[in-house]
């Protein structure tokens, strides 16, 4: 075997964000606590077992239906801080990219690996899919946010300037009830390349 | 970013093996093709859009439900036939540890990475979830297999004589029909080790 593995590994973390979208818009909302279950956050745009397909998954025809992995979607105020920045805007809110969850206190988020798993103290597991990728929508979203309606350029600098800062979607393994200011124990799993360079 | 990212890539393989496990026992039965939906496959001991914990997840109470992301096991002959031969047996046959598809052509089917796509030419799209961990359970099947019930010492070597060549575990991201001697297009995520060593 000619892989390095990687063992798994706890890191440490805090909810500082949590947000909800109650509505028929991706956009979300500010709360002090979500309450999860299997099929994410009830009544979330979001929710469901399932989902239907879309740009993302181009090997479907769209709006086929396929296993809902991206229940939630998990931030970090410190990488939309320097997407900001790059944009030349003051900040990027965690509500107008529908962000569900904020985490404080772990450097590159949207790097984290496929498959880590989020302990959170109430009682809450999160599963990791995959790191988020920034699409013009959400640029789109944060140019109205900052009164520059219409500003195609600046909606189409997400896409590069949020690229591996978007942060993660993430599945309810195990239902509870999150809350602001809560620890967090990330469990990275065992990691390697395949096949090896 | 000091990151080295492999880009996503295509790997094609055969299904040379399926298998089903109707009963209360987890050791699986040859069949020609199986109907697999977001439950995993009807009926078969591990289906279910939740399990209960148990050894594997160390961190939960045995029993608690949880998100089923073990609803099928896949299998390589090839790394079972390595697995048998450090065991000093003829063979390890799919079936007695509960095996429910053999892939043919992936070399290291075991360390595949988690969230690989397997597309099947009939529709249906599996998600690998993590690489399976050997059990003494599957070694006591195994030595009882080989007319050696009771010997506790070839059920052990189980054990790490099948460390990472115990398959992948996944779930269903797209019901379908899977048939033997189907075609797979498998589709690989990027990849990178976090954090950078």
């Amino acid at each position: 075997m000619d892989l390095t593995i990687q063992s798994a590994r706890k890191v440490a973390a805090k909810v500082d964000g949590l947000f909800s979208a109650q509505g028929d818009d991706f956009e979300t909302v500010a709360v002090n606590a979500l309450e999860v279950c299997f099929e994410g956050i009830p009544g979330d745009f979001h929710a469901g077992l399932t989902r239907r397909s879309g740009s993302r998954e181009p090997w479907y025809p769209r709006g086929t239906e396929m296993r809902n992995e991206r229940q939630l979607t998990i931030l970090s105020r410190a990488e939309l801080g320097e997407a900001a920045s790059q944009m030349g805007i003051d900040s990027i809110e965690p509500e107008w990219i529908g962000g569900n969850l904020t985490l404080a206190g772990i450097p590159m988020l949207s790097m984290l690996p496929a498959g880590t798993l989020m302990f959170f103290a109430g009682g809450a597991t999160l599963k990791v899919d995959f790191q988020n990728a920034p699409c013009r929508l959400s640029g789109k979203t944060i140019a109205r946010n900052v009164g520059r309606e219409g500003d195609v350029a600046l909606a189409l600098s997400f896409v590069s300037s949020a690229k591996r800062r978007r942060g993660l979607t993430a599945w309810v393994e195990k239902p509870g009830r999150i809350e602001l200011g809560e620890t967090v124990e990330l469990r990275l799993p065992e990691q390697w390349i395949y096949p090896p360079e």
